[in-house]
């Protein structure tokens, strides 16, 4: 764990106030911990802007008695197989599957796998989470 | 204008090297005037999700020649006076117009109005910028 | 106006059943005018991330007594002329006004702008809309 | 698998042609498969938006030396094991662990655990996706 710099905010009153009970409500433990991550959430978003090695997951819902659709996802997976680090696969109800793929890689490689599991019949819903590895983060 | 209150924060010193460098990229002044603004970004979005009275931007781009596109723009706004605060015309190009109008009052009948317009046949492109009165944002 | 196609859209009877509610809801006349219009706003989330020459707006909400803020706003916007199309400013309560800029041009040179806009001392929200000339979304 | 209702659908040919591009480069199959996609994403946002009972995933990053952290992100899984269906771990790296826990429920709930889990000193980045139990989606 690294050391911690101290520095001060100003801040308006009534700001402070609105402030914290926004860290009340998220149940932040103090104000450093509140924009710690606020300011975090901002670098995910340009990591993911400027093309970067990013860490992801992918969502898809899908029928799993649509033909084939099993196998696809499986062919799938292995031809980007570098850049996926591990999946998940939960039933949701009779009809629905979920597959929850953890990627780590490149921006334009994993919209790439993203595409194509969210273009197969069956798949109903897909989504892509953008996270990150934690190492600009510190 | 407001006083100011003074708190400290502490930060990782990795974390803090690259927060510096997003407020030089961000032409923020000091770390002071980054921090209030993404805390205030925050409570604008929740103002919308609790559906108060908040500020906002609607933009639609619509081609001019579509068959009485613009007096059903201009009546639909009629219907909505209570929430329209102006509106702005902008010439795009020969074939396309956008207007911009400022609305501010309750979430749900900003995204009526917003409906309504989004709708026309005529209408290519429409958006909707959630912004604040500042009341609650000093 | 240009010429229309035609063609078939097949679709699972419940997923059309949830269609139905949703143009009844957003007020669209018939199906191929709520299909055009949420292939459109597909469209424009590319052209911006592509960095394309674009049309858009930005938002900003300031309190109109901090000192020289209206100056720096007049300032930023001169070295900024060549992409602004018009500006409206909206007196919002005793306090705050709201300026709404439309821009044209390269989404790099936008963005700088924009930064320049939300940093400044007193503006107490802004935002970007991102909108189209329309062009290439006939 | 349900059966298929067909309709037919007009668009301006430009339109057209820039759809088609898109769903080339977006891998669907037919124009077909690409509609029914985007409509399913617009219901997503408006399942989440009315609070029902939706599904979705959390992801955390965090630092797994950080003091007590793992044992404090399972405390908060027990008191929210009704409403999670599953959970996997990642090594990111030396430092960095992920959590992605899938969760099914209401969305005030929902949040509420997120909440929890974001705060927690250690915890560096947190994301929610939103997703669906494709039940009203088929």
């Amino acid at each position: 764990m690294e050391k911690l710099k101290r520095f001060g905010v100003s801040m308006q009153e009534s700001l402070l106030k609105n402030f914290d009970e926004f860290i009340k409500k998220h149940k932040y433990k103090n104000r450093s911990e509140a924009i710690r991550d606020i300011i975090r959430e901002k670098f995910v978003e340009e990591e993911w802007e400027k093309g970067k090695n990013v860490v992801g997951c992918i969502v898809i819902v899908y029928e799993h008695d649509v033909r084939e659709i099993v196998d696809k996802i499986i062919d799938i997976q292995h031809k980007f197989s570098s850049i996926i680090v591990s999946s998940q696969h939960v039933h949701m109800d009779k009809e629905n599957c979920m597959e929850i793929i953890v990627v780590k890689g490149k921006v334009e490689k994993i919209k790439d796998l993203y595409f194509y599991l969210k273009a197969l019949k069956g798949v109903k819903y897909s989504a892509i989470t953008k996270a990150t590895s934690g190492k600009s983060l510190k």
